[in-house]
């Protein structure tokens, strides 16, 4: 294949590439939020029609909840067959008037220093990285008249959400997704200039907990200290999740997490991050969990708790003297090693339970949780990967692990037996899941060129 | 006077009192939110002119915040100089989904056993109140041709928001405000067939604190474990505020708490109020505050610590892994007895500093508090309307503690010099501050007989 052909092929089209990766960024495709509904099948036709433009077999496939693309090609035999996995949802915008300028409304912005950035929801999670891949595929077949291997590319719409459909949709289309690798196009490079491949993912859970406890919201005046106070009591479960020393505290939840072997440590010590760094680009410097562990460590190989919502009573401007009847919080814990997610689930729940004083009720509702992930270090398309990824970048690609979680990456795994490649462009400041998302415009033109020389490498 | 002939008018104008009170009920004067200003000012005009047509002389008067209805008679120089107080301001609606019909089109809803009641925001905090006042000189003024005695009415528009106004209008206003005494119709009924007078009233304190860490949203999968929650801090300390005895751990918080005198207590106890039965009307059955304490000893004599709003990341539908850059809680305590406010908010925020980890800062707002109230059980007027009240409501009147707080009471007796007689019609499942606000249309009716007796008794 004619490498430096189709890496110019890349350049020469990056606006285009742009143009179409703004078309996508322009759909609210919010997954969690019911009144996007439409927008998230909207976003998954656009995608079908464009794959189908360069010759995939591309569908949307009906679930139960929002819709999944599944596009295959043909492609040659005696090369391996790629399964591309990505999302086009996206996360809620709130608070949204955070935003400088409207989260669907992707622009580039451009720096003192002449670098660019593509703002929008969506930009660097996962819209933008996905289109990498594809735009790369895009130049391949423009150069070469076809596709360098056979590619079954699977893009699903709740990934931000919990993606309560796909158990259903693996054991459907379980034939239709096997392949000889998965990549994932999701993570993110070691810093700027540093490309990565992923080799750890924390797993999740996520949990809604609603505490109730009068039929109706109180006056302080007249039941303050007689009737029960929802707010105090999720108050109360929350501050007892962690003790002092930062551990989690739920009975067994450090069952299956092992100590990363030295070796490994090593490596990441040598990567030089401090805790400094890492906490400095968000305005913060000392790190929150557990004592005695390094900044890496925390992030990439230890579990967590964390409270990613809490609400109850009144919280507008001024003030209401409410008892309300009931409060609300929502928990999401990161597993790694063999953590159980059922059984963590189990544990947070009798804990809760426990809490929860007379005239109390408690209730859960779980929207999504999966196990940690480790990639096999001795597979052989890790080899391949990194040498194209430092021929890119020219410097050598970092082994990371990843603090986030790709629930279906497990899936991959274990439904299916097939390991994955993760390679993403995102860095540390792309504000992912917060006001002014971005994705540097440098990670989406050389992302496409990764993808490109892997591709052609293959 | 001629008694009957007045009570007679009120029976006879009932329907057009509660159709001057529906006018006053469909304006939506809530003070707390600013988007409801002009709404404020509309109602006070509007009760301007309605006082006007009784012949006093009416006026809206400016302040720094919500205006303030003042009027003046003249009435006979030989009969005390009365002081009425009340508000025409409410607390918000939230959450509006709970509401049966428009909170601000108000109706007559008829029970199974075909007593009736004024459902509404306001029905019974305070407008349906204010209006039994209104109402009981109408009538004497219809039937008379002149008001029983000189009467000053003030209204404000700040009581739900921490009045801020109000110092500076006592300071301008004070020698128009001076009268022999204040009535105030702003408190409860024992029940619904018992009238009483309330003899203390818990001062109380209101507080939003906001904390904040990181400088924007955060990602809890890439920064979980690292970065630090404010959900979290928030949640240790309002978890901390109580001990597991229900006391609140404030140092000094319990200063100027006295026990209740014993034969206070034995008046209570006698009134046979069960924790059951108190907590019953809104489902629920066990006292959560202090313990071994009667239920009317926790609502009438103790100091109470609330937490009236928690919010901090996502709480909308599904999920949203987020460590938030801020979270917040708004507090308020009750007070009792002499317990100094201005020392107890800055227990509070020593502790609420202390709590506050590395990396996040913690900033407190104060929307207003008062001390306690107590009237002396010696005051002449309290048997005249001891008897008016046992003589239309056919039973004796009980002489009662509220939990509650009206904190101008204080002022009326400290800057004034004045005691107040509180008076109201309210009742136990009225609703107050929540959805579905109501005030039954025997309080109403009776309310105004009673001022009426009482108007015509000095």
């Amino acid at each position: 294949m004619d490498i430096d052909s189709i890496l110019n092929r890349v350049d020469t089209d990056l606006d285009a590439s742009l143009d179409r990766l703004f078309e996508l960024l322009k759909i609210p495709s919010i997954s969690t939020d019911p009144a996007y509904t439409a927008d998230c099948r909207r976003t998954a036709e656009h995608l079908a029609a464009d794959l189908a433009t360069l010759g995939l077999h591309a569908e949307v496939r009906n679930t139960i909840g929002h819709p999944i693309v599944l596009a295959k090609s043909d492609g040659p035999d005696n090369r391996p067959h790629i399964l591309f996995y990505g999302h086009y949802d996206v996360q809620p915008v709130d608070p949204l008037e955070l935003w400088e300028t409207d989260p669907f409304a992707p622009r580039v912005a451009e720096r003192p220093d002449g670098s660019k950035m593509i703002v929008a929801r969506g930009a660097a999670d996962d819209k933008g990285q996905v289109m990498t891949f594809v735009e790369a595929l895009r130049a391949i077949k423009a150069v070469e008249g076809e596709l360098p291997v056979k590619v079954t590319i699977m893009l699903e719409g709740e990934e931000e959400s919990g993606s309560p459909s796909l158990p259903g949709f693996f054991a459907e289309a379980k034939d239709e997704l096997q392949a000889d690798a998965v990549f994932v196009c999701d993570t993110g490079m070691w810093d700027r200039d540093t490309p990565a491949i992923t080799m750890s993912l924390r797993g999740n859970i996520t949990i809604t907990m609603t505490v109730r406890a009068a039929d109706r919201d109180l006056h302080s005046g007249y039941f303050g200290g007689a009737a029960r106070n929802p707010n105090s009591v999720v108050a109360k479960i929350l501050a007892g999740l962690h003790d002092d020393a930062g551990r989690v505290t739920l009975p067994g939840f450090y069952d299956g997490v092992h100590e990363v072997d030295p070796r490994t440590l090593a490596n990441w010590d040598s990567l030089g991050m401090t805790a400094g760094e890492f906490l400095g680009t968000v305005g913060l410097s000392k790190p929150a969990g557990e004592e005695g562990r390094s900044i890496l460590e925390l992030v990439w190989s230890r579990p967590t708790c964390e409270v990613n919502g809490m609400s109850g009573g009144y919280s507008g401007a001024g003030f209401k003297t409410v008892i309300p009847a009931e409060a609300q919080a929502k928990v999401s814990f990161r597993l790694v090693g063999t953590q159980d997610p059922a059984k963590i689930i189990e544990a947070f729940k009798a804990y809760a339970r426990e809490m929860v004083p007379a005239d109390c009720s408690v209730e859960f509702e779980t929207h999504g949780s999966g196990p940690a992930i480790q990639v096999p270090a001795d597979w052989p398309m890790l080899k391949t990967a990194q040498k194209v990824l430092a021929e890119e970048w020219q410097t050598q690609t970092a082994m990371i692990g990843v603090g986030g979680s790709i629930p279906i990456v497990h899936d991959f795994k274990t439904v299916l037996g097939m390991d994955a490649l993760l390679i993403g462009f995102g860095l540390e400041d792309d504000r992912v899941h917060s006001p002014n998302e971005k994705y540097d415009l440098k990670s989406f033109h050389k992302g496409i060129r990764s993808w490109a020389r892997l591709l052609a490498a293959l």
